[in-house]
């Protein structure tokens, strides 16, 4: 079953303690589609500016992902973030954001992307996520990402969005900030209550939760020794877990489950290395090998 | 097989964001031998001050923990430690620590203890965690534990301590302490290096790794909502893993991968209430019970 995604597209510069990387192509929906395509086919919806090195996304045509919806928008600018990661590298600042034709952005579906099954709305503004969810006609499973900004400057659009979603990924800090929890259980029991079937809540380095009504499951995040550049991580968690569910055409608990592993393990081979070079020749073959692996760490 | 703990006895002060409580017994081996002593037959080798309530230790006699191993100074002031916990109950603050007869504290192991084959050495001064390996006769499995206080005041005396132990007990922030090192896996390694043949690096609500020179293991906490006082949640984990290894007798790898889930068990008891309380009165059908629970919050 194929994923549409909508979300942004961009220039990242970014530093951390292992170097820095100017003008790297990065933004929500690049680094969702690089992982779920790894595991079935993806649309992107987005914007960019005439600067935008379109031939750069050649190696994502060759893993079907359509990029028919990508608006290229003349004698614009692309979308631009610089930030920086703390020696803890679950903490991190941004230093510069250049919205550029973001700002003005009216997400338009190609009518090939309007049936899609499965649809992820990246962590862009929530009248956004709002605007694609009117054009899509039957969706069967829809899941959302946010992001600090929009829970504090648009916490109402944000319960609307809440409202039409199945799953909601979001960090530790995003779920406590929303909620007014110190825990995040109870944090993500609020959250379920917003309307969502199941809630993953993002710790970083140090794991994941997913919860549903009746359902409590958490894992360790694979023990990656040098993480190179966290940019993307949770974009490519939530696209390895959304692709594995469209390819085996499920969201029951128990795919749920297994979707977070494999969403875990795919943002495991992206942090070892900057922007999207860790899993832009990844292979299914590398992720089962792994998946062996964290299965042997994981087991008693 | 029985262990033999060294380490303190107190009185605590501890706030919380759930309240306070003061004059609690505590200290490094009442916790770890309340939760050992589920599993095994425990004694305690410590000191205490006349102001010591000996008689609150009756629960433990009952529990088969030998007490002759507590040395009472006559006219002595009970070793004492005040904190407080922020909102993030991972981090606590002394704010007020009285050695009192812990300052010239001599281990004196009993004879029956002497022969004891598992031994745990508290997260006490390492100059007396030597003592005590001198005066035990062929132990088979050591483990200790330590504190920030003396891997900065002390780090030679415990490289030596290091060299002569099976297991490690260790905090993630400790650890990156102690070795320089930013990633706990790489400070892991070094740790090793010194000499034991098992590390496990706590991580609080984080969860735990265990590692080997050749096994890597890695589990979540179980999930507790409501985290009432997380002091002596170390001295658990190690009290109920330590407990499972001489239970079953045994400290090869598999054991110590179920020692770690036990352990982490335990303290996932201890601190939903204040104090000793959540372990005070509980049984290894309970542990076992949340097991299954957490078996199923973490298969897929």
């Amino acid at each position: 079953m194929s994923i549409v995604v909508i979300g942004s597209l961009a220039f990242d510069d970014v530093v951390t303690q292992h170097g820095a990387i100017r003008n790297a192509i990065g933004g929500s929906a690049l680094y969702f589609a690089t992982a779920a395509s790894l595991f079935a086919p993806v649309s992107i919806v987005g914007v960019v500016g005439e600067d935008f090195p379109l031939t750069e996304l050649e190696f994502l045509r060759l893993r079907k992902v359509e990029l028919d919806g990508i608006q290229v928008i003349k004698g614009g600018k692309t979308f631009r973030w610089t930030g920086e990661y703390e020696l803890d590298m679950n903490k991190r600042k941004t230093t510069r954001l250049e919205l550029n034709v973001f700002k003005d952005f009216k997400p338009l579906l190609p009518e090939s992307c309007k049936s899609a099954k499965y649809v992820f709305l990246g962590n862009i503004d929530p009248d956004i996520q709002l605007d694609v969810l009117e054009q899509v006609e039957s969706p069967g499973f829809i899941a959302a990402d946010t992001i600090e900004c929009y829970l504090e400057d648009k916490p109402d659009t944000f319960r609307e969005v809440l409202e039409r979603i199945n799953l909601l990924f979001i960090n530790d800090s995003e779920a406590c900030l929303f909620t007014g929890k110190n825990s995040i259980i109870s944090a993500a029991r609020v959250l379920l209550e917003c309307g969502p079937e199941y809630v993953i809540i993002k710790k970083g380095e140090h794991g994941s939760f997913l919860v549903s009504r009746d359902m409590f499951f958490t894992i360790p995040a694979y023990p990656v020794e040098n993480i190179v550049d966290p940019t993307g991580a949770g974009d490519s968690f939530a696209g390895g877990a959304m692709g594995y569910c469209a390819r085996v055409d499920s969201w029951d608990s128990l795919t749920l489950k297994k979707a977070v592993v494999y969403g875990s393990l795919v943002a495991s081979f992206l942090v070892e290395s900057f922007s999207l070079q860790g899993i832009k020749n990844l292979t299914l073959d590398e992720i089962e090998e792994r998946l062996k692996i964290f299965r042997s760490m994981t087991s008693y």
